[in-house]
């Protein structure tokens, strides 16, 4: 019989229709509350908090990601949230409803931080974003990130640059006073949002092999290095198709994508998972914000050579009212005129660019391909030369 | 000295600061309201109306289409308009600023009608969409094209079908009257929106090849079978990489591009045009419609093994607010399994799921991968699991 055990079953309110009694009609044991102390991968078995015992024949290991912490004095108090879970949401929407609360500061400016700024301000909270760079979302470039930190400003959210955080305590005019390198801030609500690293602690005791990321290494099946042990999502490593490297890109998609798979090599269909290209995006108020593939960085550091171009333009026709903008970041590689990654930031069409480059990465197109590939134009989506085109050309000229 | 002979600067008001003149300063001669009475390849001269010749080294034709007409009597009376040039935009809106325009008829439901229908109501103008078929846009599945006809209906659009045209005369309560089988119709506009066909008139003059599709063939420099004679645009052929087979689709992006190519081919630096995948688009009110690659009577007739499944969904998460609709049909060879079609229908993310799968048609993409590709996933632009990704993945099991 396939057991589930986790805890996202309980938290989920809106789906109490599936009450565990629901899922064993459908052959599935689901196990709630209850923590996996240990896994014997020998005996095959694993030993629940309580003391109870489990057989199994496969294993499935879906345990995600760990938020990171700062480590700072006060960090734990009431009114300090992560989010992670389903339940760290629900608990934050709770404390929302039982405590009035006036000025949100959100610590970290990666895209977690960025969406749940919007959802504050949005319930009428005044929110700051303490950052230790000086912009936000630092994936994408900083001509990008200007556009998304002046989006904040224009939705009267403080941004606090090059933060040192030193320790969070009672405040006075709010619940809490949050110290900084530049002094104390205050807040109603304090969410720690920088970062997050694969929850390995089930894996590594147990002795399964971890890739470079620190993640649980697996093959193209979900495979882990113990035959009948699989994982899925944000606690394993993925195949890159820019890089050609094995890492970790904890994104729900993803998580989804690996999931199947592993069930349906467990349950005896064989399916690989191919890869990933890195696309992910965002919306922060009226801006959608999307990347795909590398980073100069990351191409660098993997040996490509890195030439890359800004486009800015608008993502609809220049004949129809209301103009669009929209910018888009190319980056190719000098050697072979292929491309390795996009951003973009605007006001339309963003995640559709970044799709559609997406596509052309899964297959290595090249710039030359991209610059007159063939994509549905009207006005009302884009110019007849799309931002795509455009800045593909630009970027081949700069080669 | 390069020369353009054509009449589009005149019509262009917006231009009027790119007269001849200014193009003269960039050593271009402007040659308007001029007609090519004919053309010697041989001799390498153009005769012009009015007597005057001009020889050339290279020639490049982009004559366009010409609007097909359906031959009615009285197709040809005042307030009957075609929308093929600038100039006939131009003076459709001239009419409607100097005659009370209460109603226009529409004949024809491709998508230059229904942009035009758009247009009309947006104006305030009762439209009656007169077709003879019995759904707008035919390239679209029928499932499809009944959310676009009720979009119409939404918009207090009347939609007339199986319709035959049998004569335009003046009419009693509007200016004119459309005789049909079911009898007549009023309006004071009567716009038709039939069709074009290739204009070869002095490409077929002048001895140039034409392919099956009755353009003028080119090769992949735009190159037609005589050297030094390029063509661009609505009137020559384009490859399909999808049917492998040179055809006619005649749009904007596609002539912009092959125009580029066959320019640059002229100034010496080589350059092909790598086809098309069939991408097109437009919007009807609040609905996108895009479409890439064959229909399945395309399929069939290219000698492929079409199989079809159409997904609807959310075109955003469902955990946000306010749905948006989509409708996808994919199109698969049975024989490779590989993507051979798409069409789309939605509130929103339409364009951007056709101009994504479009990518991966240039590419040549398989179900299988397509149906586990990476996208930039977000609540506010899609599921985990993207409508493309279901749309695969059901198709895959149809095979």
């Amino acid at each position: 019989m396939p057991y589930y055990i986790g805890d996202v079953i309980k938290d989920a309110r809106k789906l109490t229709a599936r009450t565990p009694e629901k899922f064993r009609e459908s052959g599935i044991e689901v196990i709630i509350n209850t923590r996996v102390e240990q896994i014997d991968p020998v005996g095959q078995v694993i030993r629940l908090g309580g003391g109870a015992s489990l057989p199994y024949d496969f294993l499935a290991l879906g345990t995600g990601t760990a938020p990171l912490m700062p480590g700072i004095p006060g960090e734990d108090m009431e009114g300090v949230f992560i989010l992670k879970k389903l339940s760290d949401a629900l608990r934050i929407k709770d404390y929302l409803k039982e405590t009035p609360c006036r000025k949100a500061i959100i610590i970290g400016a990666g895209f977690i931080a960025m969406e749940v700024c919007e959802a504050f301000v949005m319930r009428g909270i005044a929110t700051e974003v303490v950052h230790r760079g000086k912009l936000p979302v630092n994936r994408w470039d900083p001509e990008l990130g200007l556009i998304i930190f002046d989006e904040l400003k224009k939705h009267n959210v403080a941004f606090t640059t090059d933060t040192e955080l030193q320790s969070i305590e009672k405040g006075s005019a709010y619940r809490l006073r949050l110290n900084t390198n530049h002094g104390p801030t205050e807040g109603d609500l304090i969410l720690m949002a920088v970062g997050v690293k694969p929850d390995t602690t089930l894996a590594g005791a147990m002795g399964l092999a971890l890739g470079k990321s620190g993640a649980i290494a697996v093959n193209f099946s979900q495979q882990t290095s113990v035959e009948n042990i699989y994982a899925a999502g944000d606690c394993c490593e993925s195949f890159h198709r820019i890089s050609k490297r094995w890492g970790n890109i904890p994104l729900g998609d993803i998580a989804n994508k690996q999931g199947r798979v592993a069930g349906s090599n467990i349950g005896g269909k064989p399916m690989i998972f191919p890869g990933v290209v890195g696309a992910q995006s965002f919306r922060i108020f009226s801006l959608e914000a999307a990347a795909t593939g590398l980073t100069e960085q990351e191409a660098t550091a993997s040996g490509f050579h890195p030439v890359s171009v800004i486009s800015w333009g608008n993502a609809i026709a220049n004949a129809m009212p209301d103009p669009k903008k929209i910018g888009l970041k190319l980056i190719a590689d000098r050697a072979t005129a292929r491309l390795i990654g996009a951003q973009a930031v605007g006001e339309a069409g963003v995640v559709s660019r970044i799709n559609t480059l997406s596509a052309t990465l899964w297959s290595g197109l090249g710039l030359e391909e991209i610059g007159y590939i063939d994509l549905a134009y009207a006005p009302p989506f884009s110019g007849s030369w799309d931002i795509i085109h455009n800045a593909a050309q630009a970027l081949l000229r700069k080669l």
